[in-house]
């Protein structure tokens, strides 16, 4: 394998939309964004409509890092061409989606402290798509798949929009929130001791210098953007879940981070759930956030409000939640297997 | 300084003391326990009455441990002498109490999971000391103190009984156990899965070989041990506050657990606290467990409910859980200068 | 800063050239590799001669990698322009060098086990890219950078060919290697418990599966593709400058590979070095390999044999090994300055 | 198992030895030293010779540490007295010796950096030893062992003195310095860029204040403790083995530590070592100094020398370098029987 190019069997367009939603957002990001959208072998030649498999991304992850290169792998966007090149994958027209803000993510929610990631998302990309793109414009026809943050918005977009999506993919998503965020409270909280407790004073030096040059960077930053998601004032202002000097939670703000925990979700959107064709769950068993643990619970969910097995793949693999970007052209195989055409 | 040895100015009796509370408890631990009571210079020659502190131990200790020697410093049995030993802290008497259990502790509490230990601590040890000793028989002349679980047991004593005690210091005490236990919740899971998500199955192999020979020994015996303390059913099994396969809480047993986090205790027990004369908390910054935050969060409930600032002493001090035994003798002279006489 | 674009205001020419040193090469790796060359703002509308720098890589690294991007930042082709964009720092010809293979890297050495890198970059790309850009085709004019591994050959590149190479910039370059390999080593030796003490077991393990899916992987292949630089034997076979059991030194091997420690070439290479217009050397306070002290002791070095003070820059800085690009246009701005035109 | 209390089937006694060699130390430390002495079940109704086995301490260990209890488990003077308890094992004298220094340790050398810890354990501990019990004072039947330190000195002074030492068990002994050590000075550096690169300054720090307070404490103290044993100047200063900047090594003194490496001592001493009856080796294969593998180097060393398999025991366990006292009683128990008698 040569490490230093792909040619795709498919063709990749990239491409700008231009986004209603997100215009006068409160932090002021673009409301022109890039978008992605891969066509797979044979989608030119013919005027077959195929399933859409919409791909979201990590927190700090925009859709520009798509095409990024690490040693000894290809990027998904190769990868992902791959899986239908072969010709044994029944072929499906992959979006690539940015939900970038300036806090780095967005959470795939509608905040008043970021702006309507979550519409923008329904009611702007995938319409965008369907108009330009030969798919078969249905939820049973339509999935969505993303890691880590990513992960998240494929589980509840679909909870929130069974009328969209028919399947999804989460590798390593947020869930479980007891598990996954509150520890990182504790470190946020430590980290605040060179701030004074006010993570806006971090929030300024964060933007006055180098980004990650301070160990506190990565914590403090999905700290403050999952705040401006799940727990923005009316006016925008993120309220942190926790008293800034002694991590004690908040319990009214924190309420409203558990109304978006998966796990918890999956009572309320349980015949959302029941509808959807094809659930892919993974995560690494030593995942630093515990991810493995909410991958188990967001199962264990499933069972209970009766999804058959047989709709749901789940594995806990060998590994962290890094480098894992391999197991996103498993799951979009077998997704692409279970859509219907 | 010589490390190998040290006399005392004092005196340490080492006693024990057979309880009846004790007697058929759970676990089959012996109902006779050691207890070492130690008098300061100038007792044996005077009549004098004294205050006393009792002393309680972290999870796993027990009373034979007080004697252990460490490279550069002395055990706390003579760093505690000599608190007293230069005369210029007023003299108090100062009792090593054990509540060891197979589990490796007690939480000093009452459970049908581990035995009495609390009231055993509470109406039987501090009245053997008070028929045997020159005590000033009083709360406002009594003290505990301890570190980590014995923090813990020297917060909640005196909460639960005022009548006995009047001031109190803890070290690291566990406190906000959303951020001191459920991280190890998570920790614990993944250990289970080499024993089928059975918690029993790890004690048979635990008591079958070498203890703290497996990487998975301590984090599992302190969730049983807290188990049988917080959370046992009334015929004495431990029940876990978490599902052993996901972590996800049992919101259920976890209450239970809740309901003797310090932190969350303060309100319910406002006026014992209240009443105390004299409060000394520290933790180190970097502590393990998140006990810093946890001391944080307990002092900030104090002064919420109104103990004056000058009855409590606070302090985050440079450090993390282990080797913070310097900090004892200095609670001690505190306490000392402190308690009624 | 839109995170998902960069324009720039010079031009990057994307190439391939083809080596006739590098045919035939030990691994079977392309002979023909790309080449990026950067041209600096009015470089097209004008026939000045500009100095060159090359840029190297990292352990791992391939020339596709310096498109990627990460959260707010922007790749170093971008960084690197954005140097002379503002007009303030003279304009340089930037050329990004490949020196890829199959085990990772080939340190830019010449070597049975790799293959013929070092003349590959002196004695084929110097001269294609003056034939083909307007260089100033002197050593005085000519720089070489780069970081870890790419940091290690730009400080014995021109030790090697002072004839080249005039200047030189290095970023946690590999140096003091007592510090910096011999702890992997040991490492090394646990993880081939794993293949028998065999790293060709590991070798073949690793191409048949995904890369990096283990523990081991990123130690191994670099202790492999170092013997292959270092102490190749005279068929290409790698040979580990360690007992494969027990970690023990080679001695007769370990000594090839000291024999390539910069720290240690300092004083056979004086006049090499004490020819040098400039040397900027810097790394992080933390690096997880002990290149802050490689990067003094090299420092020191410069100074033992006579380097005056005011031609080199050395700074350790707070930080680890990891996230560290945005050093990089801070060296190019200073070797900008200091280059001959 | 009652964890407060262990009675002996043995007897023992704890003593004082006056020490000439030791008087006016360079340290200051004192002459007179405690010497634990155990006599096995029997001895005191026979008059029957027994083998002696010398046991030694660890880094900062002193021989009161050899009481101290910890949770699970018993202290080595009560695991080593069940050895012979249950008289299956034959039975033996068992000295615990004390070498402990200001510095933490001695590392059982002649040192003008520490004393003359050396001599005084070969030509006033023994024979003050065999004057006062039933010994068979024959190197055939006296053992030595010990931990990580006290594992050097068990395999070094057999080596140095084959007269009187016949046996030994090294515990995870100090070994293959490259990899034990070297890592350590890197740290060390780093911690003495507070102290100005002045040892001296953190040992004045150091003394001035509670001990093990400041994370660079234990790194220090072992680095300069091992400076004073290994290459102290005539007049006693400890010459450190590297460069204190930039951790470069100094090669004439750190060939004076290479000297002391067990490893490579075993040529020189290869008479003394063939002469041995049995040589019991161990270390955890996770040893956080890399000990596992400077006791496979040991062990090949002795291979390679020609000592005989069978007089050799070698096991590499699972474990750290922490909580294996375990692994004591067991190479007793060996010992014991292999001793002649």
């Amino acid at each position: 394998m040569l490490p230093w190019k792909g040619e795709l069997a498919g063709r990749l367009d990239v491409d700008v939309i231009s986004s209603e939603l997100l215009r006068g957002n409160p932090l002021g990001d673009p409301a022109e964004r890039p978008i992605w959208v891969y066509v797979p072998p044979g989608y030119d030649g013919s005027d077959e409509r195929y399933p859409a498999v919409y791909v979201i991304q990590g927190y700090t992850g925009h859709v520009g890092m798509w095409a990024n290169r690490t040693a000894y792998r290809q990027p998904f966007v190769e990868t992902a061409d791959a899986v239908f090149a072969a010709g044994d994958v029944p072929p499906c027209i992959v979006v690539y989606v940015d939900a970038w803000t300036a806090y780095g993510g967005s959470q795939f929610v509608d905040s008043p402290g970021t702006g309507r990631y979550h519409s923008y998302l329904c009611d702007e990309v995938v319409p965008w798509v369907d108009e330009r793109y030969r798919t078969i414009a249905a939820a049973e026809s339509r999935a969505i798949s993303g890691k880590s943050s990513g992960g998240f918005g494929a589980m509840i977009t679909p909870m929130l929009r069974p009328d969209l999506f028919g399947a999804l993919a989460t590798h390593a998503g947020d869930a479980l929130y007891e598990l996954s965020y509150v520890p990182e409270f504790g470190k946020a909280v430590r980290f605040l001791r060179d701030y004074d407790g006010d993570i806006f004073r971090w929030w300024d030096d964060f933007r006055s210098r180098t980004a990650f040059t301070k160990e506190c960077d990565s914590e403090l930053l999905i700290t403050l953007g999952c705040s401006a998601a799940f727990s923005a004032r009316d006016d925008g202002t993120p309220e942190l879940p926790f008293d800034p000097r002694s991590g004690e939670l908040r319990v009214d703000v924190w309420d409203r981070w558990l109304a978006w925990d998966p796990v918890r979700m999956v009572d309320e959107y349980a015949d959302a759930l029941r509808g959807l064709r094809a659930v892919w769950i993974d995560a690494g068993t030593r995942d630093e956030w515990f991810l493995d643990l909410g991958a188990q619970a967001f199962r264990d969910g499933l069972a209970r409000i009766g999804v058959p097995d047989d709709r749901v793949q789940f594995e806990l693999f060998e590994g962290t939640h890094m480098a894992i970007d391999y197991r996103y052209p498993m799951a979009l195989a077998w997704l692409a297997l279970r859509l219907a055409r």
